[in-house]
């Protein structure tokens, strides 16, 4: 099982950008946790950081060329502008999950890329990614069976 | 540990409303998956099914009286006009899941009670309560060690 | 054939509450009247009258589960945010019919609830329920034939 | 007692548009059903079919001129911004009813016109004009006992 | 000079309708004190009345190809949706005045064709018209001087 | 002389709820408060709290069919949505006060129920149903003299 | 017969300012000329130039107490934002013109004064004035007849 | 304690101002009124009307310089567009409170300075004027004994 | 192969018609030109230049009723409130393109027709007709082909 | 004659995304055929894929200063914030016209960078690149003779 | 070279108003320095402060009569509702540049007079001010030189 | 003192690009005029100009992990959808002053990213980078201070 994480604009300063938001848990850092979680489960786990929505939106094209098995990704900075990025999403084969660390509700925030997602976590802070990475192996396991 | 799971208005139809949205999991099995993998938690969750959102109101204030530690909530009925229940959650000592079997964003729907949220859960049907009973806990054990 | 009729918030005090709108016909009378008819067209007529949604979201499922064959429902004060009893009628089998005293769109209303139903009359005063009685009988004597 | 049935813009053609929101029944057959159903029940009917509103104003002017006691009629496609025929109607005696096949409200449209009329009868295919005449008769009959 | 005098939708029920906003001067005496001012004035004055927002057009540039000095015109019911009356103003060389029985603004309404009128006057019931008339006059002379 | 006062979703939990916002008195310390002052002015007072709108439109509609004289009622959390409680009101012979312990309009809100209401207090606390209680009795006192 | 003229902000510097909309007639010109043809009507005019609505609002109230017949008024500036002119319009027993030199609409400008005066004339430069004087003396002498 | 009330644009005219919604107090009678509460609760009473914003910010600024203990302000007139009054209240030391005399909600207006009161009372007429007195006093002198 | 090109609202006035916009080539000549082009690709093409809405939507019905192959149709002035003429569109058998002389959204217009034509070309003044007719001729010669 | 075709976000992957709007043909396909078409009218035609938007703005300049005779583009993705890619092409020298494949105006979609079009082409597939390129040669031609 | 500052309305309590926002200069302060900066650039500056917006526009009405060269403005209490000052600096001769002490924008505010101005400066505290007059030196030194 | 300056979109081609708004300065001499000025004020300004946002942001990060000690920003085409850059800039240390040209309240533009910075600077031509980065000079000499 192969995965996509899109980590969007904004996120390669994590840790250092609006702790009391973010947490202090830095880019680094957490992409060696979703690694390990990835091992235990036994998934392929790709991560691209980038400030370029139309980076993102090529990666997951090449993605799915390679036959990807699943998206999941924090729109950040994409989140108000990004319909290059939902329109990507609803041209590809494989489900995505959106994820964001805060409740965006919350701050007032509507995200323009949730549409396309299959589902949305969000307000959890790094949990936001172990709960999307396990409900992705979990609804991708599911439909094997099925 | 105890937690409150509110069923909004019309989850009482599950398996038999519009289960091309909502699946053909029946609210009794839906109980009985839950609780199964709350006690395999160590946690004692309460389920409340109510159409009326002031028995909401009441049964969460009578929950945060005696100590809960965290709710879930599916408002589903109440998403549209639930201002009372989002104030009732914010008004409490315990923090709130948000739970979504759709992803409401896709079909259009922004939900009133969100922002009294920790965080949100949307997309994934049955596994929604799931991952948001574990996203509870995790939080709780968390902010019981630090 | 069954039906039930759900009289929404107010419409309790039908014959006091502002009977230049409403007309002078109470809510005692016009239920006499109702069950004459329904008697007449040899239908079986259960009537509500709620001011809470929740009993009137919890009627409905209690009558669809035992196969009430047709709903007439006066949103009455439900008509502003009766979001839950819009989901309601949308999750059951039974068809229904939203009748309005008023002409609710010159007093510049517009119901919440409509999209849910099948037809709408409005403006006729007591004759707008009897209208919606027949209106429904004829439906669902044309579906039967079908 | 004399009536006049409207057919705005675009009911010329019903029974060949978009039969799966307005049937098969043709103008021709909708038409010969409503004369036998008046004639049932005492009354002249006029109908007018037409699909330039201007044409609809002088038609009423001209009946109202010769003391017509009520305007049935369905906007069809002046529901839209048939602002001259609503001004028309409220500045006649006769008291009109507004008549739609579909469920207007349910596909997201609101009448311009409504305001003018005394009700309104929406989403019962043919079966909205023969409750519609029955609710002017009805009315008329009523107003003259009193 | 020759002027022409465009009585748009319901202009022709002056007098029977909503006499309380339009005063009890019909039609027919508005055409005929009109028509004396004008002589009075030198000026030959065409007036057409019409529920036809399309045959409004078509008179206008009928005018305009034979050279008409000045068009005064009332909307009436065009005020809502005459963007083609609007577009034809635009379109031709004599200048137009519109004109507004009541203070329409007072109640409510703004009108579509105002932005193609050199001018417009409004509240003053027959009196608009005369004073529209002189209007209308004095710029001609004005600008034939210059 | 009998008033009856409503206090709306979330007025329970007065005290322990935001007490930043609302203060530390107790709902109970509240409803003795307003007791002694109501038998100081010779009322007498009935209390309702309430989470359910329909409960507080069912105790209105019984109080006012025994002639209770005044209604003094903080719609809390019905504020945002409580519009069959603002039909109800506007339903009775008895006169209503609105109440609120802060200033809503600081906080961005606006009241639906007010326009049934004779007058509002906002921002003083428990001092708004001093106030109110006050405002009500001069009222009731005055128009028995006139 | 007396007549009240206010001249709202920026009106002062009228033939100077924006010539290409306003002309060069000064104000003082302008001045002259409708004090002349007040004195040919036999009318006392009395004008005020102001850039502070509030002089304006004292001005009316002032007039009104000393029984002014009539108010005509170019709210000019004014126009934006003058709520408390208008509702001092709607105070005065005297009847108000509103007065525009340019066609406002066709700018885009709406006026929240308009609702306080009988009448409005917009769009003919000085002429504006010199018609409103005319159909404000035409008003008063037919009310004086009636 | 010193106090001072303003009365905003159009006070001046209370008593013959629209007595329907106002009463027949004049501004002489109801000043005579509050001079004499305020004397019985040994507080000093300053009142100002005016029409011009711009004096009521002078005055509030010059009374703050001299430690005016609160402000009571109707702002009428400036209810509308009275910004530049709204950030003066929010610019001073001294506490205000909003006062109309009648429940601005129900004639559909909303006020841009209630949201620098610390509250708000409405609708009842010159008694909302002796509310308001007391309820500063009672606000100061609660704050005096804190 | 037969056509039919509806010219909307003002259309008979190209050539004399605010030329700085819409060129000097005349009504006459564009259908000279067009009826050239239309008989070199054999194809039948019948013009109706009109004013009416009406007259537009009932060439329409008549064109289909003898199975025209598609419609060309320059809104001109129903483009803003020609609702009828797309139900009309959408209730017929052949496709519809919509054609614009200019380039309407540059001008800030949008057209309520286009939803109801399977394409739109606009911006290219005369030669926006000639891509439309090829574009049709293309589109049908298509699905004839498949 | 040198031409510029950018497609837009997500046209690569033209022919695999939602073929049901799109059809099948490939980018590859697509482009085969332009070039075909592009040298049989004597024109030199670079296309550029990309999907991000600064990339089609660097070209857009590149392509300008080396005297590009016009630019087709179908923003795509960048049709629902592209605005720096509007500004561009309004920036440039040379004419750009917009394509789409679909009637994006029928799917809810409006393009922000139309306004610097000259013209646009929408609805018909594949077809909308060829007539787009003819209409550009067409133009271009047109003002070389002129 | 002649420059005039207006003061907006609120500005008189610099120093005394919300410091956290506007800083602990005084509006005597300011005045010193700018004054004294206007000396070494050999300009000579007229400061007024007012609370009333018909001040400020007189004020530049005969600043501009005299041949003021620059106005510098801080609309300050003006920026919401300064439609006349904005339709005054419109008029004049004089070029204006607006100053803000904060950056209004991170404030949520608009300027309904920046439209009116050369420039705008904001969020610099005192040296919004010093850059302004700087920046209206440079431009009119340059504008002699061309 | 290390400075970074951002030319966003389009503005590769000032100098070429709209002359009559932007001038004929050229990027090039921009960048020369502002590196003198930043030597002779002792500051190492780099500068960045870029059509892609996700390399405005890239660079920002970039320059604030090296301490930068200001940004000075002209979001140019990122005016009206830079949302990613705004959130950039709330996330870095240093603080950042937006540049306009023009002054784009006038041309009916707000700009996204003003809320994430200190202050704004609009409508000075090249002026306004001069007076930006004295701005940011004598701000950061200040804090130094402080």
């Amino acid at each position: 099982m192969k995965l996509l994480l899109i980590q969007g604009a904004n996120m390669e300063y994590l840790g250092r950008r609006q702790p009391e938001l973010y947490g202090t848990t830095t880019a680094k850092e957490l992409d060696a946790l979703l690694r390990r979680q990835a091992r235990s489960l036994d998934v392929v786990l790709d991560i691209l950081y980038t400030n370029t929505e139309g980076e993102a939106v090529s990666a997951i094209y090449k993605a799915d060329r390679v036959n990807v098995d699943g998206i999941l990704f924090n729109p950040a900075g994409f989140l108000h502008a990004g319909h290059a990025l939902r329109d990507c999403l609803k041209s590809i084969r494989a489900p995505a999950i959106e994820i964001h660390m805060t409740n965006i509700e919350k701050r007032g925030y509507g995200s323009v890329t949730t549409g396309a997602a299959v589902g949305m976590i969000a307000g959890f802070g790094v949990d936001s990614y172990v709960l999307a990475l396990q409900a992705m192996v979990s609804r991708l396991r599911q439909s094997e069976r099925s």
